[in-house]
């Protein structure tokens, strides 16, 4: 019976590989059991961040020595470009380990790798039709077979540049490259609320991706890199296929501030929070994968923000540093998996937020 | 015997008068009896922030409508650029009225306005020197004889441009313009420090300015802005003196994250938050007033941050994002007033926080 | 017989007064003649841009001092945004002197003002006839008859706001108010391209306006401002109906490398230009009036250019630096207006050029 | 007797090998000639830049399947970031080829590598020293006797770490990272200086580095890395050793707007250049590598610029969009090599350039 294990390792860089090598020389990581790995890098996670390419070269440069190249390639990629505030770079390796015996059910990790998404497809039905099947292939792999069961799902899509654009000659939803990025984010999202069944299919049309901001998932996380053309999934959630120590549990903050859900799972994870966690409960969080956004009324709880009008700084920025502060004051550390960009990912203005813990 | 005021007021613009012209107006602002404005806007909060500059003058324009030029200059004007992540733009004006009765000891306000400082003594003991005595001048004014009794010092000091920096010949402490932001900043808040016995003359030498991070004020908050060339000064504590239903505390975190202090001064305060302040007492925190910085160990509780060596983004502007996350997720709402640049305000990365609460 | 003079004045920070004070203290500048008053200032040139608010509340103020109400707000006022690279903040001050004796034909300039524009109409025909008869207005108060003799039309024109949108009902262009700017710069240029006869009335369909590159005006240069619902129209030319030492013409760059007309439009201005404008050359250009942008093709020349891709800098800010060098290289200085957003103004990636210059 | 040639390939991405592969592939470039590789990288060239380090590592790992370990590591590389403005990021891939006969002289290239500078040195005069040694190396490797034959030093320095501080012990000339990178490129210029006899020995004391903006070096160019601890040193020149087509000059810009000196040196290499390259000499320019700076005294040729205010875009950002739009605006295009950081590299805000170009 498989067990999910997961590394987090701290980054001094976009490519820095002596935490991950390190773990892997002392045997506490067996590469071939690598199912996904996860990098919060330092660029501005926005069209021309290349640290998250660059993470990726370097991990695969590392698991080329240890894997055949058909096994690195199978692994999932997610880098996350964006440590504003206080946020810190880290790694997050995500393993499927062989134990037989543990308690159950237990986290449960599958992965798919969509086709290629042509640039024409990009923000519109067929890239939300692409994910759906994509997350049911990881869901499947996962031994996830209750829709309820799955607490987090990562994708990782493709945007346009301005070289893509003209390639495709016109006929593409926008040719504004940074709105590409969050069209696609969308789209994803609403393909996942589709495997999930948080949504309808008739509910998800072309003019809504992008623009009902009243279609969401409470369990995507999206994100959308330069380097790929295709969609890479990863699905966690409790499954009695899998034991082990490590437990999963979400919650859907309704906007930037609203923390009492993200405290609740917790809870009931089985870790007695009031106000910041102590350095003893805090050790047993393994990961806080959150997502985070800038409300499209340019308000929050009543009072202007100005992240939607700044021309010198991307509102994703803004959302990371934001969120990563509220959500650090909560867990009493900063390096946590806060991304931007939550089109269709929760609520208008607020986001999905998945917490891995140990059991006592 | 005088009674404390404070409105806060949301701003659509670094020009919006709209809300002090109503009040005024309907009578709830005397004019007259305005001590200070302090001012969050919108701007990076850095060396090219016009918007302090283009609200002081827009407040000047108004005030100058029902006040005479004498008047309007007397009055305290504390601008601080930077509204990043979902800080709200808003106004403090703070009015000393004239009520006879009301409990006492209560909230008490003093000014005061320091001579002009050449470009040569910024950042250097003349600085500490002119803001000392400027600040026991205006604890004179506000009836606070204790320097224990003070629990916030705001300090608006120049800085160094191009072109200052050329007129002065070269003798001045740096040449680069964000730098001097810095030191200036946080000479003044040696400055206070001596005037609150935080420290002892003989600590703070021209050497250690800007340079020994265990120096600093518990009160201080200093802030710089291109268009003064002497120092403003206000001075906030609870004086027998004064009268009324306003009461301040204050908190230093010790670093970013650390929110239990500021919990502390809540509850101190009357307010018995547990884990974010509901609305009904959310109504009763009148202003929040806080220091935020990156620390200068690049580390915040052991994780690597990244606010120090982004090249896009200043520190000031991370700090003020993810530092107004932490407090936001305390009291619940972001219209609160962070400001970076924390140089001598706190330990090293950490910052003092001033609250403004109505007594129950 | 009227005679057209510009001024032309370095500004040390979007409210620097002192020039403009000094040179009508002086006589040199009589505010009653002033028609219209450009200001380069040093904000970001997008949508959080307060430098051009400040700029005009600053010139406003101080003219305010000297003439009636209903003169300040005749005057037409430009500010653009952006100082990047090299490029100096300064002031262009038109005055409509009325000097009898002089050379003709002469530099000539008119202004109008049109209706309120229906927030449905921004971005449509409506605006474009709108402003096709604003221009032809100006001309006729310009004495200029023939659309041949106009070298320069600038157009300050309304946007959308979340306000305007809901009152108008759901009928608008788009409801995204950063694109309203685009689309109302747009369709103004088309306005004047019309007024012009550089396109003909059938070119110029809804459909076409923020679509169709190949659409537009060599002469135009407009900017959108929150502040009007209305369109002011300056218009320049030579006019036989002016007389005076005061000369202008107009260049069309093809792309952002593209100096070789500009030069020729200089050696029919009468300066014998061969490399750089030498400094007595130099000094007989009053105003150099340009507006840059990135190609949409994402190159230059066959060279890929990565303005488009930055998320950290905005592809405006790189134009207006870029293509501030390449005029600077051919003048010899940087005190050159050169703004951005240049829709439908010059062909995609070029842009129009106007130079003002002294006869010898 | 070898001879120098020059590949110029576009470049999509950090990362993109496609041009390189493809020539070491069809025979064009004979990677074991390779003796230094030249980026010009699409990031913003200051601390937070990652694609220098990712270009370096995807060179590497692409000649590292054609070359043995040690041939890749004796290879040059200088990444230099920031494509601002027009900016074409690129790849100069220097070789040595051994073709018997051509015409004499012509473009010599030589290179050497110090020994570790320790931290100590670093921005005094053992670096200057050691420089200077080093330069004196490469010529020598170069067939460059006479000083006066070399128009290009390329040197890439170390910087300091918070770790290389620790590991010294207190005696650094600087212990603010950021600055070391300044006063290593200083001292290394100035190490080229008196390589070059510019400057004698005793005018380069200790405290002249990176102060005396009077010394410098009109062909040094210095770029700092943190994945070095030596000096990597790359010089060109016109040696009568070397025979082949390819010829080199350079220019000094007194400023970043004195284009005369860059037109001076084309001439001189045989292209009669008037206004702007015509494409047909556009084509023999093989090579344009530029320092651009900031003026440090806050203006260029009398007027403000706002470059070294700009607490957005950092000064060097500015420079080289500047520059770039300068000579673009000379040779017709922006593939240029345009770097930043000129610290005793050509006079105060203006730089050096050199130009390799292809004979008759």
């Amino acid at each position: 019976m498989p067990q999910a294990r997961v590394h987090r390792i701290p980054a001094r860089a976009p490519d820095d590989m002596t935490g991950l090598t390190r773990l892997i020389r002392d045997g506490v990581i067996d590469p071939t059991g690598i199912v996904a790995i996860l990098g919060k890098t330092e660029g501005n996670g926005c069209v021309n961040d290349f640290t998250r390419a660059f993470a990726v070269a370097a991990v695969k440069a590392v698991l080329g020595t240890v894997l055949p190249a058909g096994a690195v390639n199978r692994i999932v990629y997610v880098m996350s470009g964006g440590t504003e505030g206080a946020l810190a770079p880290h790694w997050l390796v995500l393993e499927r380990s062989s134990y037989d015996e543990g308690r159950r059910p237990a986290l449960a990790i599958g992965t798919s790798h969509t086709v290629d998404l042509p640039a024409t497809g990009l923000g519109r039905r067929a890239q939300v039709e692409m994910v759906r099947v994509g997350v049911l292939a990881a869901m499947t792999e996962a031994g996830l077979d209750d829709p309820a069961d799955v607490h987090f799902v990562q994708v990782k899509v493709p945007l346009l540049t301005a070289e893509r654009i003209a390639a495709a000659g016109g006929a593409v939803r926008t040719t504004d490259t940074l709105k590409s990025m969050g069209l696609s984010r969308g789209a994803a999202a609403l393909g996942v609320a589709l495997a999930l069944s948080e949504l309808s299919e008739d509910q998800v049309t072309d003019q809504a991706i992008g623009n009902d901001i009243g279609l969401w998932s409470g369990r995507a996380s999206t994100s959308a890199g330069v380097e790929l053309h295709n969609h890479e999934i990863m699905v966690m959630g409790m499954s009695r296929q899998w034991s082990g120590p490590l437990v999963i549990d979400h919650a859907v903050m309704s906007d930037q501030l609203d923390v009492d859900p993200v405290r609740d799972a917790i809870i009931r994870l089985g870790l007695p929070i009031k106000a910041q966690l102590v350095p003893s409960e805090r050790r047993r969080i393994l990961a806080v994968l959150a997502k985070a956004e800038a409300g499209s009324s340019g308000r929050l709880r009543g009072h202007r923000h100005t992240m939607l009008d700044d021309s010198d700084i991307s509102a994703t920025r803004h959302a990371r540093a934001f969120v990563g502060g509220v959500l650090a004051g909560l867990v009493g550390h900063a390096e946590l998996f806060v991304s931007g960009g939550a089109e269709h990912q929760g609520p208008d203005g607020g986001g999905p937020v998945a917490i891995i813990a140990e059991r006592e």
